[in-house]
Formats: structure tokens, C-alpha cells, sequence
């Protein structure tokens, strides 16, 4: 006999941006291994489970990803609902499928219920869409992030020059190297690049342009942003465009 | 005085992958203006609303979006919860736009709340994650539909080309040209295809390649579709490469 895994999505940090599915599934939770970034109140949603923080933290190294995926197979077999609780959504820049191929190669029962991508929050924060008639029928969620002990490259930026949106996750901390990679593939300097911190949370918002990209990102503090480059955020980067980094819509 | 407008996305089919928020506002709303897809079960949620469908319907055009403008602003001055529901994410193909443009000009408050767009959902069904390790780092959404009165093009086609993984919303009726104009632009035309049809509701899943994108559209039926490809379908391709198309995995 065998829990079931539920591999679930958290959000981009808001509470009330949980699915109901997500929240019934945490109001039954025994164990719960969930990412750094996931919030308390978030967790005082499982009010009965153990919680186990297996993500990264503070300049310590985030918990190893198979040593994860073996904790998961174990935790099922002792435990009927099992929560492996992920910042926004599992299957976007998760490391999801290495939890689900250990998953399915031990035979454990698992599911995966959806989350709101922090792209889509940061979109509702700058009152935004993300795609916009005649200007942006495209969107590219891209990283330039790599695993440990994997080599950097810069494939990724591809398809962020060829979208009309382009939606950069955990780029912060390489602005500079974004910059330089778009305007290598022809993206105007001068395209409206957007930054967002905490999205849904009232986090920092700093617009620019695509050449303004390192200085908005020393704009912003500890947490994590998103960096959203395209002519879609022409009016939203005009609108945050202070030397003082203004706060999100949502405050 | 005026009430506020809630832009709200329904999420992808099944009525508890809506956010609480969401949730909670459908409770409170005085009254709803909803897309076609919009199921009873999630109408269900909002007991004391009054319900307009705006959307397309059979064979009938939907309500002019200038018109669905309009009545939102003027709704506002009547009712104090105004829900403005939309299926997915109202930032991503949900010509929020001109909603917000409209609001925004007369001075409505208002608010948008992210749903689950159905790429997740369909990612979640598949237990496929759009991102994959050494797979795949970049996601395009894309779309070949265009707004009545506007010309077809296919720019979207370049953000598809370029990304690891392509979700191609609205395009299952147009499967053939989708096919032509990705292998016009080195896409393989052995990669990995998956069509998935509501998603999030167990509907049908079929696998094969970029070459069978139009047979793959054949196996569907009239529900919305999304067509996802990219090598990280490789095993869901197989998984679902039936003569007689298979049903996802969440039935």
C-alpha cells in the first residue's frame, strides 16, 4: 500500500492565489517538502502536516535534487498524502520531471495539480497582458539559470529575441549578460524592459529599456523577480520608469 | 460611486484549479460577464450573481469587444462586484487589453486575478514538464488565431521555431499550416507533437510528430485544444501515439 504524491504548485506568493485544489490538498497534507520560497502563511494552510524545507537558502546549497526525488518515494510509503509544494508552477522551471521519473520508476501513485507562474502575476501587477492585439502575439518564458555543475550557455535567449513578450525567470543577478545576449540576436536596446520583485506581493517594480537592464535590476532587493522585455510594456515602463524604484500596483 | 471590475481567469476547465481568490470573488459577484468555455460547474460558485454570456457561441460571432468594453464600465455604476470571467489566464490571449484600456479611461477601478492557463494544465495531464534539464530551458505560447478584421500572419511562428517547447493555443484548426510553417523554419518534422483537449477535464490526448500535426487535430473533437511541441514530449508522444486517440491521464 502506497500514499500518493501530490506534486503542487504554490503560486507566485499571494495566499489566495493557491487553486482550491491546492488548498484541500495542504488541509490534508501528513508531510510536506516544499521550496524555500514558499511562504508561512502558505504553510499555516496545512495545519496538521510536518514540513520539511528542502530548498535553498541564504548562501546555503539548496538540498540535492535526487536525494529529493528518493525522499518522496520514501515519504509515500508512509504516509498517505504526501505534498511536494513548488513557487509557482511544477512544470515551469521546477526540476518537476526528475521528481516524476523517480516517481514513476518506483511505481509511486503521484498527481500534479497546476500553480500560478509568477509571469502571469507580475502581468496582473502591472494591469499588463502579457499578450496585446497587433503588438504581442507571442510570449517566451525563458531562464538563463542552470543547475549546478551544468555549463551556462545562451540558447535561452533564442526564443526570448524571436517572442514579442519575453518573460525571464531567475535573470536577475545576470542582467547584464541578458542585455548583451538580446541585443547580439538584434533586439533593439531601446525595447521596454519591465522588472518585477514579488510578484502579487507588493514587491519592487523598475521599468526601463532592454539597455536599461542592470540598472534596474540593482534597483531591486533580496527576493526573486522576473524581467519582462517587449513593446507590450511600453506604457508600463514609462509608468515605473523612477530613479526611485516604485512599488507594484497591488501594494 | 462605483463598484470594482474583477478580471478573473477561470483557469483551464476544472472548477477547482480556480484560485480562492477567484473563488471568493464569484461569491460576492453582483454580476458576471463570462467566455463561452466558462462551465456550469464553475457559474455554480457564484449563486447570487447575475450570469451574461459574451463569448462565441456555435456558429454565432461573439459579442463586439468594444461593446463587452462598455458594459463593463457601465456595469461598475450599478453593481458594486463585477466579475469579468475569463478561461485561462486573462493576461494571455484573453484580449484583456482593451478591457483594461477601456476601465482605465473612465476611471474604474478594477483588478485582474490570475487563472491557470491551459498549457500548465495540459503540462499537468501529461506529467510532462515544459521545462526539462538538458531539454529544454525556453517556452513559447503562441497563437496562429488572429482577431476577426485583422490579417493572418506567421510571426508566431518564429517564437514557436526558436523556443525548446512550443504551446500553440487556438491552433487545431489551423493544423497544417502550423506544421508548414514551423518545418519552413528548420523545425525537425520528427519532433515530438501532443495535441491535448481539455485539458484539466480528461479529454483527449494524441501523440505523434510535427508531420502528424494535422492527423493529430483529426482524432479531437470540437472542445478547445492546445498543440505542444518540443523534444520533452518524446515519451508522451509514444505514450499517446494510439490509431485511436487515447484519454489524458487525469480522467
Amino acid at each position: 500500500m502506497s500514499g500518493t504524491v501530490y506534486l503542487v504548485g504554490a503560486g507566485p506568493g499571494a495566499a489566495d492565489l493557491l487553486t482550491l485544489r491546492a488548498a484541500r490538498l495542504l488541509g490534508q497534507a501528513d508531510l510536506i517538502l516544499h521550496d524555500a520560497l514558499v511562504t508561512d502563511e502558505i504553510l499555516a494552510l496545512a495545519p496538521r502536516a510536518r514540513k520539511l524545507n528542502v530548498g535553498k537558502r541564504a548562501g546555503r546549497p539548496s538540498t540535492d535534487q535526487a536525494f529529493i526525488s528518493r525522499l518522496l518515494v520514501r515519504a509515500a510509503r508512509r504516509h498517505k498524502v504526501v505534498v511536494r509544494l513548488k513557487g509557482g508552477d511544477p512544470m515551469l522551471f521546477g526540476r518537476a520531471q526528475e521528481e516524476i521519473d523517480a516517481l514513476t520508476a518506483a511505481g509511486t501513485p503521484f498527481e500534479i495539480v497546476s500553480g500560478i507562474s509568477a509571469g502571469f502575476a507580475a502581468a496582473a501587477d502591472l494591469a499588463q497582458s502579457l499578450t496585446e492585439r497587433h503588438i504581442a502575439r507571442s510570449v517566451a518564458f525563458v531562464t538563463p539559470a542552470v543547475a549546478r555543475g551544468d555549463k551556462a550557455d545562451d540558447a535561452w535567449a533564442e526564443a526570448a529575441a524571436a517572442a514579442d513578450t519575453a518573460c525571464i525567470y531567475m535573470g536577475k543577478g545576470d542582467a547584464a549578460r541578458i542585455r548583451d545576449a538580446l541585443i547580439a540576436r538584434g533586439v533593439a536596446p531601446g525595447r521596454p524592459a519591465v522588472l518585477v520583485e514579488g510578484a502579487s506581493r507588493g514587491g519592487v517594480v523598475a521599468g526601463g529599456t532592454l539597455q536599461d537592464l542592470p540598472s534596474l535590476a540593482a534597483q531591486s532587493g533580496d527576493g526573486p523577480a522576473l524581467l519582462l522585455i517587449g513593446e507590450a510594456f511600453a506604457e508600463a515602463a514609462i509608468r515605473h520608469a523612477n530613479a526611485e524604484a516604485s512599488t507594484a500596483r497591488r501594494a
